[in-house]
């Protein structure tokens, strides 16, 4: 989709416009860009460094937890995506579809994969016959389509890159230990790497994966109020394995239908990080996946610049020998000032600076982007300091993000007051639910908040408690936000 | 595409039926299968984990010659490809076209992407426009889609997986420089990742990739005497920057046309190691890229199976410090022999085996997959010789493939002993060339061998030297052979 707005001259601040904020951030700091194709992206080299740190972190934890990579057909027949009713209506809709090739008419039309649920379980239909087949911990890295009408850079685009395990289980309480496991990957994969405090809990029945027996979620609190679908972890139950016969001789030669999960984190998780830690001169990246560490400027000055030029090296060599991923910009035609504000657009956690001064003092100049705290240390310190800050700046950017959400999270005590903290104050609303679809189809349509999740932690009500919109008994407390 | 011939009892030899025996080796040691979807695989865990070391040997090579990573849209709108006149009738009839999108049918028809040049090209018009945004050094890893009629496993699919490389440059002999580096990068890969040994050479004009300027190919042999095309990498010259409008303001103040490359290589290569190093039990695993390098095998016997399980444990710990990829087999519902023979036809290159004998004598036994030599070696010093051993197998396996190819290079005095080798001994014939098509083509009408290329080295002819076909005065020596 090309867009048609002129850009503006500054990015927004997210007070102004949050979401011009976001798309000017994305496109400033060179992540993305929308193409001619409607609803694709291309990610840029300094967006796709960052997935590639995310993935690869996420990756490490997927085959640790036992599970290898695999890779299964982009294109999926119209009759496989039938075979689970209630999959098919949920998907076909937004499905883009392949009706010729090679130069003829197909006699089926194939759909690109909005998701691999039946292609791999016509596959892993062959794969199972008896229990010693069991469990099938796969895992797949790929692109998928779905043919979005209202798209966002990384938020929502037609096509996107994911991950989805796929896995099969003898037994249900393996498949519901298997969910509730990578959900728990997620989660902490979320809070240790991307710096983004995640809260835990199940969907209530509307919010589930078309085909789910249950759709587990971590739900991440973006600096406007909204609440972001970070990833979801589904026991699948035996919906697919009746629909697809993946059936097994179990031990006591009885022939049983398996059990299923499917899990999936996407590259949505980069729009996450942008919301959950940005400000308003751009990208402030969670060092642990930072495509660039430390970002070395030297302040030239004429006469001197072979001896700056060498002090920038040797500093450049010291942190990558402490295995952090250093830049130096070395351009001559741009001022240091342009630099500065580039690499804080693109949210590099420290920025050294390295001027006359500090070479005859022997010294470097530590700017951190989290705080903008500045500290002049001696050359050995300061690479020392460097490696120290990796550490301290992601753990402050945890903290951060935590009490942010702790902040915006609140219990209304009743139903107007509800209304008032969504309009207000947003974020994270607790109220207790009477387990209805009614009430949850009435509390959005008049506020356009959703249950994002029954928590894990938290759900319990009070005896006598009733739901904050209905006034009938409540069954649990849940949380209510307005999402993206 | 689901098979219908049953499966044999056994793998075939490789004499006997080359090609089932190929067919047979990547099901049996779980590589890959075919599946419902015509002409598209699912390459398996193992498959697949081979596939992931030898991508990440690539890709670190990638980003060391200063290429990052990006990702480009998956579909290409049909006005794209027709912009390059030639690169559009090289790959429209073996597009696969999206022609419906979210319930409607679309404006223009979308085809999944064979190749990438017309989608990247049409993105990066709008990254250039001055000459200090060049060079653009851009690899991206993807799938893609060619609607091919007969199909073979990792030879021959429909959809594949590979890397393209796409690059711009200012000059035009900038851009000859990164298409010859490009492709040393493959052959260097190819001998010192998979231990094949590649002869790298240019194209002929028919065997260019549609709408370059010049192809450049590293051709490997496979040990039924056909050649595989294992890699390329072309110089588009301004083939794509005149027909997309990649256009930049040059230091003069003049506006040019870039140059640009692109280069590839794909899951291919998977049956380019099979079909080098495989034997009639099977596959045969380089070490640097086999998914397990060396398996424990123990060889129980009742009462001191917890002994036994021990000392595997410790030296699978002691090899993973060293770290080697090591696999356990513990299993106890299966004979040591059962086990001998599956990781054999899996090319695991050390086979460990820890039997009653050794635990008295504080042994261990190591079969070598490539020799099939065996050794039995106090434990400090096995596992000291695992390690090593994934150096000596790695540089015999080389060392054999490049042995069989000089054996199976041949200079024929004339066109019938030209005929006569190709049907006897076959593998690659060193050939004057008159230069011209018509001879090319009459020798691929009469023996289906092609040029697969004019090889850097050995390419010079002597005075007076004539084509082995026309007997027209010859330009070149070049390399025929059958090829995949």
């Amino acid at each position: 989709m090309s867009v048609s707005t002129p850009k503006p001259e500054r990015i927004p601040s997210r007070e102004e416009n949050f979401s011009e904020w976001y798309i000017e951030t994305v496109r400033k700091a060179d992540l993305a860009d929308y193409t001619v194709v409607k609803g694709c992206m291309v990610i840029k080299p300094y967006g796709f460094g960052l997935w590639e740190n995310m993935r690869d972190a996420l990756d490490r934890r997927i085959k640790e937890t036992g599970h290898e990579n695999a890779y299964f057909p982009l294109l999926v027949p119209e009759s496989l995506l039938l075979k689970e009713a209630e999959h098919v209506e949920g998907f076909a809709p937004e499905c883009a579809w392949v009706t010729q090739g090679g130069g003829s008419e197909l006699e089926e039309r194939l759909a690109i994969r909005p998701t691999s649920e039946a292609i791999i379980c016509s596959i892993y239909a062959n794969w199972v016959n008896s229990y010693r087949d069991l469990p099938i911990l796969i895992n797949q890295w790929a692109n998928v389509m779905r043919w979005e009408k209202r798209t966002r850079l990384f938020l929502r685009t037609a096509e996107f890159l994911w991950q989805e395990g796929h896995t099969v289980h003898r037994t249900e309480e393996e498949a519901q230990e298997e969910t509730l496991k990578m959900l728990e990957v997620y989660r902490e994969f979320l809070e240790t790497e991307l710096a983004i405090p995640a809260v835990a809990g199940e969907k209530t029945a509307s919010e589930r994966f078309a085909g789910a027996l249950r759709t587990y979620t971590v739900e991440a609190l973006m600096q406007d109020g909204w609440a972001l679908q970070a990833g979801t972890s589904h026991n699948l139950g035996q919906h697919f394995s009746k629909g697809f016969g993946i059936k097994f001789l179990d031990e006591d030669n009885v022939e049983k239908f398996a059990w299923q999960t499917s899990w999936g984190v996407s590259t949505r998780l980069v729009g996450g990080i942008i919301m959950t830690h940005g400000d308003d001169r751009g990208l402030r990246l969670p060092p642990r996946v930072a495509p660039v560490q430390a970002v070395i400027v030297p302040i030239y000055k004429a006469g001197i610049e072979g001896e700056l030029k060498e002090k920038c090296a040797r500093i450049a060599k010291a942190l990558r020998e402490k295995g952090v991923r250093v830049r130096e910009d070395m351009r001559e035609n741009q001022r240091p000032g342009f630099k500065f504000t580039e690499w804080e657009v693109k949210g590099v956690p420290v920025r050294i600076e390295v001027g006359p001064k500090d070479l005859k003092n022997g010294t470097a100049c530590l700017v951190r982007r989290d705080t903008g705290e500045k500290a002049f240390l001696p050359d050995a310190e300061a690479v020392e300091r460097v490696a120290e800050l990796m550490v301290d700046i992601q753990t402050n950017m945890l903290e951060t993000a935590r009490s942010f959400r702790e902040e915006k999270t609140s219990r209304p005590a009743n139903w107007e007051e509800f209304q008032a903290t969504l309009e207000e104050k947003r974020g994270l609303l607790s109220c207790p639910w009477d387990g209805t679809e009614e009430t949850e189809e009435a509390i959005k349509g008049a506020t356009k908040a959703t249950i994002r999740c029954i928590p894990f932690e938290g759900s319990e009500v009070e005896a006598g408690e009733v739901d904050i919109y209905s006034g009938k008994p409540a069954v649990a407390r849940v949380l209510y936000a307005r999402a993206y």
